[in-house]
């Protein structure tokens, strides 16, 4: 890609990077990536996250297509949220961004600890 | 890697990706990408970045060991950041975000669309 266009803050390249770069955004592809889930266990799951910035989260990456939001009749109704196919492609890169965070976690707390 | 871990907020390959997944610092590794800069002209090449927030990304990543920071005994003094090989290695899985951003932007974009 010609990365010089992401520079710009109109540049739509840009706003889909403002999404997948989301911490949050992340870690709700990871805990989708074995099937759907409900609201509660995706709460349970994602250690640290609010309920307003999780609602916000699923909300969002709902709008950008990454998942669907399924309630089914019952009493009380159940709530799903699964990832689409387009969601389920964002796997690749980043496992690419975790896999990379693991291979150099040891020289990056290094440097923090040279530093403090 | 074992993707579990990263849900508990202690981890810390969570903590690296709250680094590597912040937008600004994605935008200094590629505008690092060729070489050193000075500080102007990274804000330059930025858009939409203050003196303030681009300060505090510059601090953060030179404290993880991403890139370097060099003061020349010039008058005026010149100040250079430079990616180091940790920061260059970053191109690898930021490279595979903004490609696949490039080819789902308009999936992405369909489906905002469609819901507003």
């Amino acid at each position: 890609m010609k990365h010089e266009d992401v520079f710009n803050p109109d540049c739509q390249v840009r706003l889909v990077l403002d999404r997948i770069g989301d911490k949050w955004s992340v870690l709700v592809v990871l805990a989708l990536r074995d099937g759907p889930r409900r609201f509660t266990g995706l709460r349970t799951t994602i250690g640290g996250v609010t309920p307003k910035v999780l609602t916000q989260t699923l909300r969002a990456m709902e709008r950008d297509g990454l998942l669907t939001r399924r309630v089914f009749a019952e009493v009380p109704p159940r709530v799903e949220y699964e990832l689409t196919p387009l969601g389920l492609s964002l796997h690749a890169p980043i496992d690419a961004i975790t896999d990379w965070a693991e291979a150099h976690l040891d020289e990056i707390v290094a440097a923090r600890e040279a530093t403090t």
